[in-house]
């Protein structure tokens, strides 16, 4: 049987921490490849990089970075550094920081095993929550237990595992839906060496709520939290809702 | 009563011809605001610019230019343009091109309008399907007789109407779920101007499954598509299925 064939990448670059004890932890389970950003990609979420042609520069055997985004790893990854072979897993991370609740719709690294999934790839996203100490040990050894039980079990189509690792020894693992966050302050006036106003995003500290099942839930009672999220975003409840009142929309005729 | 007060942005940028349209058939519904992109801005995603401070140029009396992504556009929209006055509805496009199926996912135009979703306020994407010649006028038409709407009924928190226009006169409206493309060919190499190897991704024409109620079908069909989309991209079937096997999963002990 030849071994399981695994990309690895992440949204903080080639050179980041994480990305190496991802790999490290990966390597027993099968043949490993990292294509990931030559830089620090954070917040970049799904963009795809169209207007400009992309560099691949071999870092090591078989170690590739990009001056793209993750999504564009991940597509480099797949359709030119295997060129054709089509990996059994894409594993994304470990990111610095969390990534939950509505913030995975920014995160490089939750966008990046989606792309995985768009190939029709299973995918897992591992981040380490970073409160205060911490270490990448229980996120490694995590990630690789997951990935085994992944390789072996499979996950449907349109799905990946969003894991996010608490900063101390996790008390066991729990299965999550998204939380919610609210940011305090939104943007934050300032005023450039020349006397310009410019503006920063994200001022204050994030707020959650704490919602019995969510993702923050569980890694704030010091779980591991595993949450599948579907790559259709459809809202079908929602949907069949409109279709009932499609007399009432009276969208016709327009 | 005050008229309704409503944000506008999109990806192609201030100066392209659909946002221009769609304000302009937004005007005699209330308060118009423009805040946009200072450039094309397309496949950025829900990208989020957290390493350096924005612009904002006014280049009207509710014209504001921003050089940033969508996403930045809407949050320096609500929390500075605005100054803490919440819109009633927030409007992105009209975008140049479809917004359908797995795409939605690398869309500027869709991630503003999520952008809107996550600080509570109702939102629509707007996309003219190109594929031949076609003009703007059904889908200003019809972007003014949607946002009626949508500011009379409301929306349930989370969801939002993501509209793709046909290219010629449409036949009526369908409500659709998102459907499937596959890409002929992913990553195209070149050589550049010194002999270096590069890599342009997006090579082939895409392919679409034409399945019966997607938003592909409806457009092909000469239907304009709305798709309601959920901003929780948790799986909720794969949660209570992944409940239910977790003694096979076995992740405890790590």
């Amino acid at each position: 049987m030849t071994p399981p064939l695994i990309l690895v990448s992440n949204d903080d670059g080639y050179h980041s921490e994480g990305i190496r004890v991802l790999a490290d932890a990966l390597g027993s389970l099968g043949e490993v490849w990292v294509v990931a950003p030559d830089r620090e990609n954070s917040a970049v979420s799904h963009a795809l990089t169209l207007s400009r042609p992309l560099r691949l520069t071999q870092l090591a055997e078989r170690g590739f970075a990009v001056d793209g985004t993750p999504t564009d790893c991940v597509t480099l990854g797949v359709g030119q550094v295997l060129k054709g072979r089509t990996p059994d897993l894409v594993v994304s991370g470990i990111n610095f920081g969390a990534n939950m609740g509505d913030d995975v719709h920014y995160s490089g690294t939750v966008s990046a095993a989606f792309e995985a999934v768009i190939l029709g790839v299973p995918a897992i996203a591992v981040s380490q929550v970073i409160w205060s100490e911490f270490s990448y040990a229980f996120a490694g050894r995590f990630a690789r237990l997951i990935a085994t039980r992944v390789l072996g079990r499979g996950l449907p189509p349109g799905v990946l595992l969003n894991v996010n690792i608490p900063p101390s020894r996790p008390k066991g693992v729990r299965f999550t839906r998204l939380g919610k966050r609210t940011y305090g302050e939104g943007v934050v006036e300032d005023t450039d060496p020349r006397g310009r106003k410019c503006y920063w995003i994200g001022g204050g500290d994030p707020v959650w709520e704490d919602i019995p099942g969510t993702d923050y839930a569980a890694v704030g009672a010091g779980y591991t939290s595993i949450t599948p999220l579907q790559l259709d975003m459809t809202d079908r409840d929602q949907l069949l809702l409109l279709d009932s009142e499609v007399a009432a929309w009276d969208l016709e005729g327009s």
